[in-house]
């Protein structure tokens, strides 16, 4: 068994959240002070109280940010700890702060407001991402790689196309996280318990003091509810989907095999004795911390199941897994920012690559095709004649003229011009990988970040 | 060992994708005669062959609806079996239907279609559910109910209120899915096998043809872009935790402990020797399923973490469990519509249970804080009242003005008319349990909803 | 963009791994002392250096448990801030310790060990809890409880029928517990990087040393192997549902509902104002857990999938989601063995509930099929007799033999002695619910926990 | 609103689960037989009905199985239609076969007798993958590959080397499914609905009858129970993740830019026109699968949380997504048994691959290390070494001895001698790379397979 004073402490530490929710004082503070100047203003408590309890609050927060604030593990959580605090300041006046107020529409409302300035703060870093991917984008802009299916080559792109493609997928990620915050962006306070509360409060005041644009409609969802713990959590989910497939590629863009690329060293991990080996650290553990993200998602969506109204008290569960997700892709999207901009490419292996393997038999074909072949015939022409290069184990390039008309008298001089850069600019519709449509998305991609910067 | 035809069986049916994406059969058959018109206006074929493709295919789509259509598992996937049946009937022009396109941006575009069109279903179910939630509402108006924390009684609340609760959460779902509907919403044809195409096609064209409202940017995101099964998914799982929540109540509810509610016969199963028992079969059923959506969304996850671009054959993988998940969410949003508007609620039942468990202490201690007495204070007289009261067996209705009095001489006359009725009435702010206040949430509701069915 | 520093302090926490893997030091201290050991044994380093080392690890050790270790973050992980200590006071003997060995095959050594304490912890928790279960049943052998189905009444049974359930599911647990310990048990030390070492190291000296019961017996799997902690977290995740069901029963029971017990205080929290009021918080924590415990389990099978061997960093982040799912388990165990051991049951609700609901049906099919009527038939009757009850609002307790016998005349006297203690006793048979039998499940469960305190 | 038809249609499809569990007929049978031999054994029937009760389920059994049987949704499951069907067969001596048994105890027996069947095929997959194994790595017995971590190559390893470290996860996975066949193998008939039951039956004759090795010993537990599926799906998970890991290298090592190995033709896909293209669609398909058993997993985890004893409705969803599971893991183990056995080897290019990146630098740091020089300093030796060879762009062995010996004169002709095959000998150690290892392994492996197929 346990001994006693063990026991003690287990059980003290498992309700205890200080150590994770005093992240939430800010929130916490300024809630607080909107509600004592709404008190005020409704005549509820008086000016000089709210004067108190307002310059009390600004000094604790002070506290707490010079690192000056004694944290009282059995005082629990973070409001209990201000509250108290405010007590020791202020005296009886403290405890009016508690009018018309309760422990679940308070801790609704601060994690409402950290979640709208987390997703600020992911909403920069994603930008910052997207900006390093069009960087390279530019700076790369005639590199030739070969496109990939099943990690098999398939058919020339531009590195820039690639790097386009995560700019699209962290655009969603971006859409979603502007959506979860409206979502959050509800104001809860006076909700009371689940009741709603017998006081002339004004919701509205305290939604405008603290920059939500809408008050919550119903009280009992209101401390019920939170979804817009699960936007976040399955919006960042996603994003480290999008983000576990880049680093995908760069673990595999970076080994010996495929050799496209070098990431900076200050985001691999080296070997003394084997000097030119970068291991992708960064990347990899990016990749694993997918899983931990997943995980953050999976545990809230468990936790919320099948809950009867209104709070309980399973729900105190919701934060310390909401920090890792927050923390974990923040850090994460900064680091890809940076990484990503420093990676250097290496365009001749690339295109060395995109050479082999022939990726132009579809070339060929479309060639066939635009001569009036009908495509399933130019296909089966293109099977023989690739069939007569593998068996000589030549690229199609190494092939004359004359053997190509052997397969088909359509194939002219010109057929002899197809090439790596020929089937690119090819393919020259919206969306595809030609040299003009891959400027011009390069453009729009700049426009957009501009536009998002001063928005 | 496993036996050699045991194996080719087992082989064969791995890839095999016919059985489920069938259910495609609408989606690809638009898609291809829209591609086929695109083709024909372009001059890449000509009308003639673009009117034997679109003939062709109208008639298997009637085959397909009529029961007559022959699947043939070792053809695969739905592409094979229409494409083949298609040359059956017109012969060498279906084989031009293949031209500036491949099965990777095929199978984009038609689950996108059908995503949006499932989106569009699970859009008027939850409005139906929404609908039921405002009728309880609004039929139990004055029905009265303990609002409960922790599974303990709280505070007196409405039923319409708690009712009013899960409309609002039926209308996050709903938002939800309108925004993974706004993802879905790209016409990713023309983007070929993951390079876009060496053909003069009118993606836009097409896009207006089948009724989007954009075209993607990105040939190789549009062919490696899963996000809007994701988001499907993700919306999914949330309004069925939601929908667990209600099924949780539902089964409390109508047990013989609370016996608040009956479940209307249909949504229950009985045992014949015990007559009264009404087992809330569909309600558990629900609640459990929720495990299987979860499971869904964990699985997609699971499977796109970590592929590199593009296409990877993984992504066959993605079909199923979204099909089961929509299917599992529209048929439960159905029911629960259906079982909601259908059960009896016990008003005597609640009201009794309302009355009991001191729940009036909060209001007794507001009344003494409008009386000017601090917060505080007021909570520590009727700490000690309450305890009075539970020491003697009694309800505070059953205590004297003078016994009152003892307490705290702010108690006048009117404090013995604190009832459930005036805990109620009192709560008369915006989200509060109010009568007035939920008259008017129901009837705003009912505003909401009539604009979403005009709309 | 972050701010260069910013971005630096980011950059190096990303890697870091010290604030949660220097848990590991008594096991990293003593996989090194058994290594130098075994060094100097086969000649490999020499006794002195082995002695210093042995010597320096120790005074390491010492100076962490006294908290006067110089935890430096910047050498990331527990092994380099131990080695660098150890050259601090040995000097270069302390390079030596690295001969023969390799952070892989370290760090695999290191959590094995942990994972074989923390599963001790684990089965001594689960020992606990399975005696109060056992305690409650043998304290209150003649209470007598609806067994539920469906949360709906269904038949009489013991409450130390219903405790004894969950004494079975934790035994299962601890099976499990026992068999992921015998998974954990294999020594990696050895395996190098990847592939073996080039020097006459004993491997089974290290493992005698370390007390493991035998050694990997291939190299890269031993380095690129987390099963054992996946073992672990599944383990959990099912002991977690387990609690979890208690959970929820706890709740539903301290109902004003149910009201079938009592929690004690120091397990719950209450309200000053409503001062009968009693949260069962630690059983709702423990039921939002299971979500966290859940989701660690996803957390690691999403990190592990498709990793190519060996050892890539992905799996650094094996630790920190195991180590917050022992504390939840084990923290989680003990509190619950020693609420369960406190818990108050109320007998004479738990009969009241018993007696009402027509649960006494079957009992009298039974009674008449003993006459020898077809099962079906008596069913039949039943539910007749059942139906005349209901619609005159009676117990069968309250009917005549009269009435009986208008339904069979098979009915005599002793039907009217069915009762909740008759149905009781008449389930004989093993497994079943009759006093005797449950006297002797706990007299046998009492015999199995004391062999394995023994054991 | 949904139809009035439409929605019969969707609740009577929400409760049938006949379209799946009447893949347990032949279990169901086998209890039933066993059941009613049982009860006439006892005398609770006669030994007419039990006789006539056997031969009509023998015949129903064959119905089934010459695909005769008409199986009705309307009767939901697959007891009701065998109960039907056998009252139809022998009139009211089928109504006696219910006696002494409740749908609860039979559904939990049949769901056990499923999976202890499941587990042997599960088995003997696993057996075939892990004989597949030890083949490849009997054939190439002296293919040198590198052995890699973080994707990047570090020292050369045997490939059998690598095939038997897979053959180590799967023996571990054979090894979680004989636990949870163990704890699967436990009879739970006689628990009734939930009590036990009022009849003199005899268990362990069940038991023994239907091979079982105990009987249940709560019948509470045995019928809220469903640990056995939770341990078989989490022992799938597991499984799935090491065929996963298998997936990706073989992905990997068959892209043109590792060309390790060729997977046969049948286990690929290619395209008509790029001949040498080989899609790895059967293990990528297997990868993406890995999703869907964890999702499997997460459903019944999910499902079981939080539910009070003891059967709920929600459990009748326990069963689809395992016997997907099932067939998901079967499947793959079966054609990963034959994939791996017909794969192509191209040890040429593995041995190139193993010779290049300076991995033999440890191997030079460790002859240095032999020679009497302390591990770091030897360290601090190759380092400059390697950065020699680097700066130049030569490889180890294009150095001569003088240059070696501006290093350290410790280094004497017998460094030349340094290679890929020495650097395998060297790790001469249990578990380590050496030839000798490697073909005692394979040896061991070949024996314990032998075994167990003998066992």
């Amino acid at each position: 068994m346990t001994s006693l004073g063990g026991l003690r402490a287990v059980t003290s530490a498992y309700t205890v959240s200080i150590h994770y929710d005093r992240r939430l004082y800010r929130q916490d503070i300024a809630g607080s002070i909107a509600h004592a100047r709404m008190l005020a203003k409704q005549g509820i408590i008086t000016s000089e109280d709210a004067a108190a309890i307002t310059q009390g609050l600004r000094e604790i927060e002070r506290e707490i940010e010079d690192g000056k604030f004694a944290w009282r593990p059995e005082l629990e959580d973070i409001h209990m700890n201000v509250e108290n605090r405010l007590h020791e300041k202020i005296g009886d006046a403290a405890g009016r702060l508690h009018t018309a107020r309760s422990r679940n529409d308070q801790i609704a409302l601060d994690i409402r407001m950290f979640v709208k300035d987390a997703i600020g703060e992911v909403l920069a870093a994603i930008l910052d991402l997207r900006t390093s991917l069009v960087g390279q984008a530019e700076s790369n802009a005639d590199a030739v790689m070969p496109g990939y299916t099943h990690v098999q080559r398939a058919q020339p792109v531009l590195f820039a196309h690639h790097m386009l493609a995560y700019f699209e997928m962290l655009g969603r990620d971006a859409a979603r996280f502007r959506q979860a915050f409206d979502r959050a962006d509800v104001m809860p306070l006076g909700s009371g318990a689940l009741a709603g509360l017998p006081y002339p409060i004004d919701r509205e005041f305290v939604a405008r003091e603290l920059g939500f644009s809408r008050i919550s409609r119903n009280s009992m969802d209101a401390v019920a509810d939170r979804d817009f713990l699960i936007d976040f959590q399955s919006a960042a989910a996603i994003c480290m989907m999008h983000i576990s497939r880049l680093a995908e590629e760069l673990v595999l863009w970076s080994s010996d095999e495929f050799a496209f690329l070098r990431i900076s060293e200050e985001y691999t991990t080296g070997s003394s004795i084997m000097p030119q080996k970068r291991n992708p650290d960064f990347a990899e553990l990016a990749r694993g911390k997918t899983g931990r993200v997943y995980g953050g998602l999976t545990a809230l969506l468990t936790l919320m199941k099948g809950l009867p109204l209104t709070y309980n008290r399973d729900m105190q569960e919701d934060k310390e897994g909401f920090f890792d997700t927050y923390d974990t892709l923040f850090a994460t999207l900064q680091i890809f920012a940076d990484m990503v901009a420093k990676m250097s490419i290496m365009p001749y292996r690339m295109r060395e690559a995109a050479r082999g393997s022939y990726v132009l038999a579809t070339d060929i074909a479309d060639y066939l095709v635009n001569k009036g072949m009908p495509f399933r015939e130019a296909h089966g022409v293109v099977a023989r004649l690739s069939r007569y290069a593998v068996d000589r184990g030549v690229q199609f390039e190494q092939l004359s003229l004359d053997e190509y008309r052997q397969f088909s008298t359509l194939l002219d001089e010109d057929a002899l011009e197809i090439s790596v850069d020929s089937s690119v600019a090819a393919r020259d519709v919206p969306g595809g990988t030609a040299f003009t449509r891959i400027n011009q998305a390069v453009a729009d991609a700049k426009a957009e970040l501009e536009a998002e910067n001063d928005g």
